[in-house]
């Protein structure tokens, strides 16, 4: 998961020069906290060190960490959608593509390097609320007294996500993953009805080019079956949803990412080895991609990651199915 | 759901004379409050105004509203869970019990009046990580690191529970609700090890005496298997998990609550009427308390509540099963 770094020294003090949004927008700085993570911990991959936030910010809206998200203005009518350009990605965005490119560049061709972005849904959620998200009652006033407006905003929000993701493959990327933070919120039909359409309006776009897609979830286990419906290669769920129950209700081979609680990371090494090779076991080991099931606490035990990609790497080497 | 209140002119009203706590803590002035929205609606229960921290603060914990919460001193070893008291609640929650009797003397002996304590679990959270949860840090340390620590907490606040619901059945509740909050933030393995226990301690000791147990969880939807096996009789979920799935996981008759999202108020009537009809005709209305799946927005329209409530009675009378 992205901002593994910030639970390192190394990158703490990183911060002590630099402000997040900073390191976010400055291509040298961004792949120095790219990298933070792979050179401590003997990682398979890494993840681009960015934020979900930089489309809302290249859409010209302000963006600001004091230390709780605020975005304003706030988008709250069709007007307001309707004034939104879709950002010209290799322009405001291209500073993501060149750490991307940077990071390429010291890591080699062969070592995986992760794009990502954020969802339409969640990028409307902050656009919308801003700051506060105490029961979602913008975002639910806009999605059931204006849903059109609502659905404007999303397909613009999918065109800007489809150009960033498709720029972010061009500069090496090896997959790209769309984080929905908070689609976990809608019940089954309103995701369908809202969320989906935007995603696979993405993956329509950027699929097939031979980069996987990684359609992530917080809260993914009442939304499996229309979670499926994206065309996402890889579905990403949070630990509230067992993989076993996953690949039960969606297939044997469907590949998968996640999905430890990062508390358990809390935890004695025992534990977490335990936790760890439960959780291969619930899918063989066969197309899974071992992870937690969202970000690590900033507070987290610098032995309870260790502890964690060891107990990963242990699990014994699995036959791959043909 | 609890605090439809707020919602209110009237209610707005006494909050200006009166605190939140005081509200709660006063037997005539929690009465008034849990009867405004009876007054105003047509409807066919009230729930006792009141809030899931009384037990904290029969604890000797100090609980603030302001406005988020906070709570001290933090419940953070097993030396903090040893010093708490489990409350004598006839005597440190016994306005609750009056606020019930007063109310069921207003609205005499046949309307249902519901009871209602936060569940252990939920609870646990609230003490061990006070005003902020973000990602739920403590509670997982305590969880994954002390398990025994974690247990002996809600093994205790089961027990106070327990009594504050026998008090509450004692003085008239028609049924009893046990709200977690919080429990759908687990894992399936981790809620039956910690959460579960304790709400089927608490049913072993309250149930079986012709007063209904309901048990809430917010984010059901992962848990529903489990949630079953607390011995509840009627089982509270959240809209974002579908009625006809629950129906379908657990049986055709199992006695459910909810769950349409409280965010639908803000759309228009009729979307509000259509909505409505597809969540009864999810259970053919059969052994279905018809619900929000939360509590109302504060900034809900009024008429989108009237709406509501108009939608469910309007729902043709269907045939009770034998």
């Amino acid at each position: 998961m992205r901002q593994a770094g910030r639970t390192l020294p190394e990158f703490r003090e990183l911060r002590q020069k630099h402000s997040f949004w900073e390191i976010c927008t400055t291509p040298e700085l961004a792949a120095v906290a790219t990298l933070q993570p792979v050179r401590r911990f003997p990682l398979d991959a890494a993840i681009i060190f960015s934020d979900i936030l930089t489309i809302p910010a290249a859409m010209g809206l302000e963006v600001q960490f004091s230390p709780g998200i605020q975005i304003s203005p706030l988008v709250a009518s069709a007007a307001d959608v309707d004034r939104l350009p879709v950002p010209d990605a290799g322009r405001s965005l291209r500073y993501v593509a060149d750490a991307l490119r940077q990071t390429r560049a010291a890591v080699g061709p062969d070592f995986p390097v992760l794009g990502f972005s954020g969802a339409p849904f969640t990028l409307a959620v902050y656009m919308v609320e801003g700051g506060g998200r105490a029961g979602f009652a913008r975002i639910k006033s806009l999605m059931y007294g204006q849903p059109a407006t609502l659905q404007r905003l999303l397909t613009k929000l999918a065109d800007a996500v489809a150009d960033y993701l498709g720029m972010q493959i061009e500069a090496s990327a090896t997959a790209v993953q769309i984080f929905d933070t908070w689609a976990g919120e809608l019940a089954p039909e309103d995701f369908t009805a809202f969320a989906l359409p935007a995603v696979q309006r993405i993956i329509e776009r950027i699929g097939g080019r031979g980069v996987p897609v990684i359609y992530y979830i917080n809260s993914a286990g009442n939304l499996l079956e229309p979670m499926d419906a994206s065309g996402a290669d890889v579905l990403g769920v949070d630990w509230r949803v067992s993989l076993a129950e996953v690949r039960r209700r969606l297939g044997e081979t469907r590949a998968v990412q996640g999905n430890l609680d990062p508390g358990v990371l809390f935890g004695p090494p025992a534990l977490i080895a335990a936790r760890t090779a439960s959780l291969v076991e619930q899918t063989k080991g066969q197309g899974h991609i071992v992870n937690l099931g969202h970000g690590v606490h900033a507070d987290t035990p610098l032995e309870g990651i260790a502890a964690f990609i060891e107990a990963v790497h242990a699990c014994a080497p699995l036959e791959v199915a043909p």
